[in-house]
């Protein structure tokens, strides 16, 4: 180890394990609580907790047999000329408010929350329940308050809570990690504030914090595809009872691209 | 720290201090080099080391003064109606190969590599050079595998070497940071490669881990706004020797969104 220099972590991110398989009507704040309580970690002031968008749907009961599902003329017929499942097809065209792009399989939409992405968003859950589905929260902002108050009042510290989901990019190859749902942090942090050198205010100066710690939250998520929940310890967030995860989203009217 | 309980980190973003200022022609590897050998954390086997794109294209001269660029009419009339820098603005047209949108006051290009980025990726520089703007590397993936080697035969280990860029998206507000060069490691990871309930190969299963790697990294770079080089240690990634970042560039002809 280096010559047995000391080694100062600056950020940590770290798994929290067993939570356990979560059902439709669970109490998660709860499971999440018992999970944290026995693992080494705990939760401490200044945490930030990141959940996987999957055990809060399940939790909140937004799962989805597939075979149960009445599938339309038109999902079927996309489902077919591209060989994807139709029920998922008709799924995601229930989800979404508008849809950008459906054609060479791909259908992108637009939540009722405003989320862009893939199929509306509706994962294929886990091998245990083949056939299954889940939906979005229907209000992930919401799901994260909640789920931050309960924490805080067991606990006693104040942390920021985060709901987190791999969507794709229109231009880069990949998924990543990005915030669908926030509770108290700055999600955007306009760190830099600087003016160019004709004193003009420099544009573009925000980072999407809560996205970036989703992504990092996701390097342990993905890596084990069973760590739901991951802390991120040291990170010096900007505390907010306001901000949420709707402030990432492009306002419609400022889109170019859709 | 909650009873004393040992915390077991799992994964450590660690900044790299002491690089100093960058300036054209510096030898970078060997200044890098120098900044890990006084820092407590050391380069060990297996760790992601982070650059920021701004001192690689220091170090390689890609640096210009806006008062010394011949802006085009067309710059011209563009910045001037958005209230922009037209010698900016010229900038970015000449690095352009492509130009997704001019209008709003916003220049979306994609470069002769292939990124699709605002302002065609140039940056303004520090506070210290106002009227300086650095360019994208030429070939940013050549210099992170020139740059891993250079330190990968000083400090006698194996290690990835990742350049990092903030981009905007097209549907969610702020920057995030993605590689725009990589070294070392699978920047795509197939981790979960499973089929669907009837059998289909679930779509969209590629993580861009390297661009979590950057967005990680940058949750240091961006608060301190001033650390250009930032470790990553305990992510087990996947060993490479050809894969890079452009992998991570969608093709153009799979490209919805242009």
């Amino acid at each position: 180890m280096n010559g047995g220099a000391a080694v100062e972590p600056e950020l940590q991110i770290l798994p929290v394990a067993g939570l356990g398989e979560v059902h439709p009507g669970d109490d998660l704040s709860q499971m999440l609580g018992d999970a944290i309580a026995g693992s080494p970690s705990g939760l401490l002031d200044g945490d930030v907790l990141v959940l996987c968008q999957k055990v809060v749907s399940k939790a909140e009961g937004r799962v989805v047999e597939l075979s149960e599902v009445e599938v339309s003329d038109e999902a079927a017929a996309f489902a077919s000329r591209f060989d994807k499942d139709a029920a998922l097809v008709e799924l995601a065209m229930r989800e979404a408010v508008e849809i950008l792009r459906m054609q060479d399989g791909h259908l992108i939409t637009a939540t009722a929350k405003g989320f862009v992405a893939a199929n509306s968003g509706i994962d294929r859950s886990n091998q245990a329940e083949a056939g299954q589905v889940t939906l979005l929260p229907l209000d992930s902002d919401a799901s994260a308050r909640a789920l931050r108050e309960r924490l805080q009042s067991r606990f006693k510290v104040e942390c920021a809570l985060l709901i987190s989901d791999t969507f794709g990019r229109p231009w880069r190859m990949g998924q990543v990690d990005v915030a669908i749902g926030a509770a108290g942090l700055e999600v955007l942090d306009d760190f830099q504030g600087r003016e160019d050198w004709k004193g003009r205010p420099l544009e573009h100066t925000l980072i999407a914090v809560a996205d970036q710690l989703c992504a990092a939250a996701g390097l342990l998520m993905g890596k084990a595809a069973g760590v739901p929940a991951v802390l991120i310890r040291g990170f010096a967030y900007q505390r907010s009872a306001g901000s949420d995860a709707s402030q990432l989203l492009r306002p419609r009217e400022n889109d170019l691209f859709r």
